[in-house]
């Protein structure tokens, strides 16, 4: 795997921007897990406004930007990690299975009531990083 | 102030998401604070790749999304605020100087070393709130 990569699968949640129709951007926090390179989350349980936006805006353009962030206030300390790619949903079948099987190895609250809504599957295609210890 | 813009003022780090010229997301961690109703932030002397993308990406397209998280290992401990809004680059002036003003007030480590680059500043047109304490 690559580093940058492990040191993202050390945090708890990420960030993920999707684009809106409009062209705006879309902004939410996620928990999420890695499946080899791929970096998984999934509708849970957890209060929703209706139908949620990101699954709307990555149906019509699967272009998004995932952010890990470590914030210390010791700012020598600091790092960041971001992947740029494509995102797809998914709804069943194994691809469904091994991402939410990745959740719950990650998350005890999905051992113990797991997520049962799509899944969001993000294909890296560039992979940045920054540290203030440089 | 609004009440969820008052949460979000509470905390240290927010997410940035500005839209590149191709029309993809990009994401970045940045400290800020409240000046009245608008979020502000400023290129200061911590380490940077070139020319800032998210300068570029504002001057291109003012339209960004902001959002400040609060993660728990309690799931009933989340919350989050976002700004929508369109966002403005200012390099001297009155408003350059307030919202370093608000900065320093903030963070030690900006009265310790003031930021002397580019401000954002972030007018907000929509604010959205959500918590797991529901």
């Amino acid at each position: 795997m690559d580093e940058a990569l492990g040191l993202l699968a050390s945090e708890r949640v990420g960030h993920l921007a999707t684009i809106r129709p409009d062209g705006g951007p879309h902004l939410v926090p996620m928990v999420f897990a890695l499946v080899d390179d791929a970096i998984v989350t999934a509708v849970d349980w957890k209060p929703k406004k209706g139908r949620l936006q990101r699954l709307a805006n990555i149906e019509a353009n699967p272009a998004i930007s995932f952010l890990v962030h470590h914030y210390s206030d010791d700012w020598d300390d600091l790092w960041w990690v971001r992947v740029d790619g494509m995102a797809t949903i998914h709804t069943q079948g194994p691809t469904w299975q091994r991402a939410i099987d990745a959740l719950r190895e990650k998350y005890h609250q999905y051992r113990e009531r797991p997520p049962e809504g799509a899944v969001i599957w993000i294909q890296p295609e560039q992979v940045s990083s920054w540290s203030s210890r440089r």
